[in-house]
């Protein structure tokens, strides 16, 4: 597969600090094998802005995708965070949850949640397909577009 | 437990195609003994049509049971899929997180949600009692009126 | 950690008996040393009465919390119904998706996840610390104001 670190470097991503929760709860938790991580916003873009609002009101479906793009990123940083900053103990990605911020008419949110689904499978090649879901929620917190939990598997 | 695919046959079920996602996630992943499968919405009725739209607004709750039985026709189809077409490798369905297109005001989910949860028991008898969460979506893809996820346990 | 049982009962808090589904599906499904629960709305007050309603429009961000730390206590009860009546069993709280029946405005979902999460470490201390996504539902059953499901780790 080549070496993890340097085809996110390639693709231009750098990786953000992972922020620790400032609540009761943390950013993953490992059980056996699996990792279940928390549910992830999007990261900030290099210039320091983030993408806000809801999907079908607020940003287009091209705007969903950079969004959940950005979800990706934070959700790579959380997963070297994770496995103790070796991707090679990362074995699968096994499932996604994307939950896109929708007004009730909104209805593409495959499409938008492609933008994280791509870039898992863009840096971890086969490893990165998962089983998804993708759907439309009411709101999410501070108005974000895109929250993702994903499970992943690692070897021992 | 008699044999399940004839316990299907005599439900009057034809099970579908499994058709492939085309994007960069897959149907199932298996990690251990449990199969993730992707959320899924409903199958087409015997007569190609198949139910569409939002609960609370286009559809009543008889509706929406309907549509979720035949997302248990599809999750089926896919659970063969997934265990190599042998049935009897299904030792438990463990999971079903049952999401429902819903106005603001529709509050009869769980309703909805016993027309798959019904089918997985009369399919699996006691192994297809499931854990279940049946909860209302701002909206779904493609305006679908129920996608549900499942995770499965499988024997070796 | 000292004795779950004292230390719920010196937060004042009595466990509800646990009601079981009226439909196809289970309270908890265990497979390994997992063990899903299905999605859990509020016990009801001391006082018999229980809180329902839509946030953002029917209850404020602190009446949430009280609603959230409420399904904590139906989630005490199903985890001691779960592992034989036994608190030390609990290895870990592992996962939460705290669902929150909101308006399409409202925002503050964490803040009210929070009442069930802060429960659930003030119970087990480190080991209730989990992963957590918390959420914007169009509605819920019933018109709850929070369901949440959690996966807990179990020692053998």
């Amino acid at each position: 597969m080549g070496n993890i670190d340097d085809r996110i470097a390639k693709l231009g991503i750098t990786l953000p600090d992972a922020q620790s929760p400032v609540a009761n709860y943390v950013p993953s938790v490992r059980t056996g094998n699996l990792i279940y991580l928390s549910g992830l916003g999007p990261a900030n873009r290099p210039d320091g802005s983030v993408p806000n609002g809801k999907l079908g009101q607020d940003l287009n479906t091209e705007q969903g995708y950079e969004a959940a793009r950005l979800v990706g990123v934070n959700m790579l940083a959380r997963i070297k965070e994770a496995v103790g900053g070796d991707f090679n103990k990362v074995k699968r990605v096994v499932k996604l949850l994307s939950m896109v911020n929708s007004t009730a008419d909104f209805t593409d949110h495959p499409q938008v949640a492609n933008g994280c689904s791509d870039l898992m499978t863009e840096v971890f090649g086969d490893n990165g397909k998962h089983a998804r879901s993708a759907v439309g929620m009411a709101n999410l917190p501070g108005n974000i577009p895109v929250e993702i939990e994903v499970i992943i598997e690692v070897s021992d």
